[in-house]
């Protein structure tokens, strides 16, 4: 068993994340090519399997990071991890529904540095190519037709509503001038945590574990979901445009209530003071004025921000967050090198830059 | 038990929907309850509960079809109604979180006499209703924890499938020249068929029947289904502005491939040539354009669609729809109070006018 502070297994991560992506991609794609024409093609694209012209792709799917943990947590109970490839898929696709309707009700035009769905498709295939990666993920779970397959639905759902919960909070936030540190936590926690808290354990579930292991992996699940969160704000604010395939600064433009701007609201002296009233008057502005910010006015705010300790505190939380993810594996007697990987992954989520 | 030919029982279809209406309200705002704010708003505007400015109001809630189908389902295989309330909530939502989609899809501003969400709420919110509303039906279900249960939530989830399969080849169908009547059934079958043959089995699932019955009242729900869409393509060509509360030729102003217009374009006949030729056209306008058509051009094509004998072979597809959904009662000894009652609501859907 490798302990977390003696230097992340890159090497194991990336191996983790490749059987992620390998290991249910026939079922994904047996799945989304269940699907009426055209929905088939536009969830292809989306999935990065063709480019927009319809010619087949090697794009970027993403980091397979939900897949790979439902493979991993099926090992956890013993069972092969093959046992959670429905689950994988099932959870892959709630994640890619909500990816799809996030873009559109957000106007996001990029994601994986190509154009989104409703950019090339147009917003009603975005909505509906959504619905339907939504009602296919409930499908493959109960098509089991197994008394674990409903454990897993149910768990699946409760977390979906969760998901939509939190980008209604997100999106209510970007309106307010202040959010409070809980209210934002509890809001990541809906919108990151409870669909990792349910990769983690969905394996298990199908994997005939019992609920007090599913709780436990749940547990991981949901604060790696915090802590990739932190990481995650720290680098909308922070992060290298080159890297991230964002503008600089882009929870910034779009008002996002993230970690940093929290807890630096929160914090006492000028600079979150002089940072309160900014935002108080950014909040009055409507997005077309707001977008037509010259690019030092964002550099300001993330200056306040940072000064404030709104930065640190979100690193810090990173590491907080990764210790009791960590934690909560002790909640299962599992294989050591199969809670290393679990480790492993939570040291490399918190040490990414992209 | 009342023959299908003694006239409607519209006494007893009146008590039926009532029943529909009033015995899963608690439920269904307990459930809508549960949805983060302002989500819960948005959506007991959407479902009349509350105006626009959010004050209490008695608005239309719809017709409540599908959760008076899915109480009478258990009863007919001899359990109380009440077995059915969460499947009865369950569908209603799918249906709901369809109509949030839909209107915002196909740009319908009005919905029951009402502006629709996106109208009021913005399409982002409308979006992410829907998506709620649509966990949520799942999560009804699946809370309960029983087999029974896990088999009705995977019949509810097929039929969500069909009907997002069902509105994307709708979508498609209208930039079309044509489309032959088979499609056309199918289609309908999809958007319409498939949750209300879902509705007409939930029930008996939750109420303990076995598969057998469960699919021949599936059978009665699909051609039910369709006996109504044959109706409601006649009303959304012919139908009185006033009683549907859409605008005259409402369906050839959307370009709708619907099972009138199919026929027509499959008759022989000068009135069905020079229809294929007039929407031959059409296909190739933007909405734009078509929508500055003349009034008259519009009753131009209602004409040629009567004349080729379209608004006939709907008429007749009704009561086709209708003999065969009467039928598939046969495969399920019930009691003939309950039969009559189903016998009673088919008669009614074919003989409305909104």
């Amino acid at each position: 068993m490798q302990p977390a502070d003696a230097g992340i297994d890159t090497a194991g991560v990336t191996a983790l994340l490749g059987r992620g992506r390998t290991l249910p991609l026939a079922d994904l794609r047996a799945a989304v090519g269940r699907l009426a024409a055209p929905m088939d093609t536009v969830a292809a694209y989306h999935f990065g399997w063709i480019d927009a012209q319809g010619r087949p792709s090697e794009g970027d799917g993403g980091k397979a990071v939900r897949p790979a943990l439902a493979l991993l947590s099926a090992e956890a109970v013993g069972a092969a991890p093959e046992a959670a490839i429905p689950g994988a898929v099932a959870v892959e696709l709630v994640h890619n529904f909500s990816l799809l309707h996030d873009d559109l009700m957000d106007g996001d035009e990029q994601r994986r540095h190509r154009d989104t769905v409703w950019k090339v498709h147009g917003p009603a295939l975005a909505v509906l190519v959504g619905d339907a990666l939504f009602a296919l993920a409930q499908e493959v779970l109960l098509e089991l037709g197994t008394a674990e397959a409903a454990r897993a639905a149910r768990r699946l759902t409760t977390a979906s509503r969760a998901l939509i919960d939190g980008q209604a909070q997100d999106i209510s936030f970007e309106h307010r001038e202040r959010v409070d540190v809980t209210e934002c936590l509890e809001m990541e926690g809906n919108k990151t945590g409870a669909l990792l808290a349910c990769a983690c354990s969905v394996g298990a579930v199908l994997g005939g574990g019992d609920e007090a292991a599913a709780d436990a992996l749940h547990a991981y699940g949901y604060h790696l979901g915090l802590a990739f969160q932190a990481v995650d704000d720290v680098l909308g604010i922070w992060g290298d445009p080159l890297a991230t395939g964002k503008l600089a600064w882009s929870d910034l433009r779009r008002r996002k209530k993230s970690m940093p701007v929290a807890a630096a609201l929160a914090a006492p002296g000028v600079a979150a003071e002089r940072l309160g009233e900014l935002l108080t008057a950014d909040a009055k502005k409507s997005q077309a004025e707001f977008e037509d910010f010259d690019e030092t006015e964002f550099a300001t705010r993330a200056a306040l921000i940072e000064e404030a300790g709104g930065r640190a505190w979100a690193e810090a939380e990173a590491r907080r967050q990764h210790a009791v993810a960590v934690r909560a594996l002790d909640g299962v007697a599992m294989a050591p090198g199969v809670r290393a990987q679990f480790v492993a992954l939570a040291d490399f989520v918190i040490e990414r830059s992209r």
